[in-house]
């Protein structure tokens, strides 16, 4: 394995779930863990950058009390003692919650929230804050690919995919209203699930009616055991009934159908890509797996045309929705907010309601043309991200902004607008760098799509396109 | 018209849509408007109490602005000018923002809410924050009846409420998670508006899933025409397209039929009210609107059951929801929280998410109840509060926690937890304190409700109960 290149048939993912047996056997212990992975925080962080904030005194005092708790034979869940960090949206009580944003530059709410005050509570180690782009916007942060420090690590759950690449942690907590979870977690070859709308309690986060909490993580089993030890523990967003599923990973299984959907990012997407995701589904279909395209399937292209306008719907619908907040913010910092940030607030103030009654009302008409398709697969399999991460080196004095710095989340707005639940896996590198793949579901099928990918991931060989 | 008791038949509410003329023909203006308004604030708060703040100030220098504007032709909307009190759980940038609760005191947030930004940008005078109950639970205020300070002003918007009965204010701003506008305008005469759940925007206001914002005044027209105004420029909640109807108020509208629920209040009301109600729909049936109670139809019964345990159902759900932020709280500040509140947190910690589950569910089987009656009636017609408000002299040292000190919010449960947009009327007095008459109708029909509203206005004679 080496540590600037990717290759997905030798990397080797940081886990946790396979600890548990050595914790109790005594031959590993929480404490132990967190040593490694802050050998590795050592190693890898002046380049990586992932975290905002890094608390090793409390995570060390949380680790030894967890260590205490798997020798007594006593630990309060299956990640009792596994280091995770929160992406720096979610407020932590004991570190600062800067938002990626000057101007909430020392912000220490002194509280938790909720999906931060579950993980507690099932015993997990909370090292840092990991960098989000600012406001979980497109404004990025310092945080590189862990692949390639050239390169950016996607958005705006910078810190929390690159650090889990760079396996300086087994899990990481991100958000997604756009495409924040599953773009980085595609670009850094982590597994990660963006959950069904409601899907983890966001608590006392300030947030829109498309965003979710969700885990970034080295493998699936440590991805879907945070997830639900959340859930067990803070439910879903107020007025949703949370992710629903199995205490332990759910069983591997194999789709008979999946529908491949193009979405608007195709017509974009490089060559060495395409041959990739089509190498993927070639594998797929050998295996038995029956496709469904747009041209074999009216409903297909149905659901391809409700989301043809994704992008302009779904950020017509959340700059809207920050309108207030960052209006706020500005009025008082106006040195301390991005040109990003604030071209997104001119977009919003140039909106009036009706527009955003016509965003919400094209919002649910895809999610009706998603619905239609679901007797028709067991899921849905799309890329994560417009192929590798591309190069990026900061904005250049004097230049123009660049448009999209942590990449285009063109193929997360479906999911994202479909309220569905998403899995991403590392199946795909692309010059040496990764390109993840999504399954994504229904609507409360968090479980299923969990299932499916279990299954690609251990039925299916990792396509590798020089 | 005594300032000590309440007769509706000589009762005249402060009002401002038909100030315009004279401010446009330079009779009156704003400034002259809002010294009137303080002048009886000056006579009345110190025994109704119902601010939190006041803020005279920045208020006459709004006022004069928005003068300036009518003696020039360009108010910015019809309500530029109208003095309004904002209740305490809503964040202001030019006042503190203290929820009624000692641990928050002196909390200044530097920040509007959308919805008072929305008055803002509209020209309206903000002239102080209004009680709240602590947290917008139960603990009350110092808020007192204005028609008897012995007795209540009902919660959690008691100094909306209050200030508008006393007409130190023509409109202020409440909000209502379980029983919070419809009940305490009930109890002090308001006119007011609970919209559908969304209607208006709570923008930065952390609040549950079934709160909203709403609207107290001293008449209908002024009513509506603060919630189109700021709708107009906030919207609704993230996620709804918010109230939509006409920009200025809804013509009468003689409904053909109404459905008479009794709710779980009815059982425990005192006869006096029922007495009142029953000659209310009497007048109404002599008009020839058709009325259908539980005994007449299937469907009202079913409707019935499945709001008979509205109150557990509201109360699990919103405990639930509030738990974190309420543990965080009590967690800085053990002595900055009320009894009550912690009372509230120990059930909501009791819960586990399955019970939080159950409790949405039966949220949704009785929405389902609720939209099966649509076809049957143009709305329902139920009190507003369980007969006139009871003496409440505060808690008494060495006594148990009295249950309920702002009224059972038993009538409110089912317009809550339907999302109903709901509409209160001063139409009947009971011992000669008001008891409010309240329509609601389904998701949406805001402009419905207000239209029946003002039909029973202008031709149903109140009610008079000795």
């Amino acid at each position: 394995m080496t540590e600037s290149a990717y290759d997905p048939t030798t990397y080797e993912p940081l886990t946790f779930h396979d600890a548990a047996e050595r914790f109790r056997l005594g031959e590993d212990s929480p404490s132990d863990y967190l040593e490694r992975c802050l050998a590795t925080v050592e190693k890898r962080e002046p380049a990586v950058q992932a975290f905002a904030h890094l608390n090793p005194v409390l995570a060390r005092e949380s680790a030894a009390a967890s260590s205490q708790r798997w020798a007594t034979g006593n630990p309060l869940s299956p990640i009792d003692g596994m280091p995770i960090g929160i992406k720096d949206l979610l407020e932590t009580k004991d570190m600062p919650t800067e938002f990626g944003c000057e101007a909430w530059r020392g912000n220490f709410p002194n509280r938790d929230n909720a999906a931060v005050w579950a993980l507690r509570q099932a015993g997990a180690v909370i090292l840092g804050k990991t960098v989000t782009a600012e406001l979980g916007g497109s404004h990025p942060g310092p945080t590189t690919n862990p692949f390639d420090p050239t390169r950016s690590p996607g958005g705006s759950s910078s810190g929390s995919a690159a650090a889990v690449a760079a396996r300086m942690l087994p899990a990481a907590i991100g958000s997604q209203v756009g495409g924040s979870i599953i773009r980085p977690a595609g670009y850094c070859g982590n597994v990660a699930l963006k959950p069904s709308q409601g899907g983890i309690n966001r608590g006392e986060r300030q947030a829109t009616s498309m965003s979710t909490h969700g885990v970034h993580a080295g493998c699936i089993e440590d991805m879907w055991q945070v997830a639900i030890e959340i859930v067990k523990r803070a439910g879903g967003d107020r007025g949703w009934p949370g992710i629903q599923g199995p205490e332990t990973t759910p069983a591997p299984h194999k789709p008979a159908r999946l529908i491949v959907l193009e979405t608007e990012g195709w017509a974009n997407l490089d060559e060495s890509s395409k041959q990739g995701f089509a190498a993927l589904l070639d594998q797929l279909r050998d295996q038995g797996v029956e496709t469904l395209g747009r041209r074999d399937s009216r409903l297909v292209e149905s659901l391809e045309c409700a989301i043809a306008d994704a992008g302009r719907v779904c950020n017509s619908i959340t700059n809207w929705e920050n309108r207030w907040a960052t209006r706020n913010l500005v009025d008082l910092h106006p040195e301390g907010v991005s040109e990003r940030a604030r071209a997104a607030l001119a977009h919003a103030e140039s909106m009036s309601v009706d527009d955003y009654r016509a965003a919400l009302l094209a919002r649910d008409l895809a999610q009706q043309a998603h619905a239609a398709v679901a007797a028709a697969a067991d899921a849905i399999i799309t890329l994560s991200c417009p192929g590798p991460a591309h190069v990026w080196l900061g904005d250049q004095p004097g230049e123009p902004l660049a448009p999209l710095p942590t990449g285009s989340p063109v193929f997360n707005f479906p999911s994202s607008m479909l309220f569905a639940p998403a899995v991403t896996m590392p199946l795909i590198s692309v010059g040496r760098m990764p390109v993840g793949v999504q399954v994504f579901g229904q609507q409360g099928q968090d479980a299923a799509m969990t299932s499916i990918a279990r299954w690609m991931l251990e039925s299916v060989s990792p396509v590798v396109i020089a």
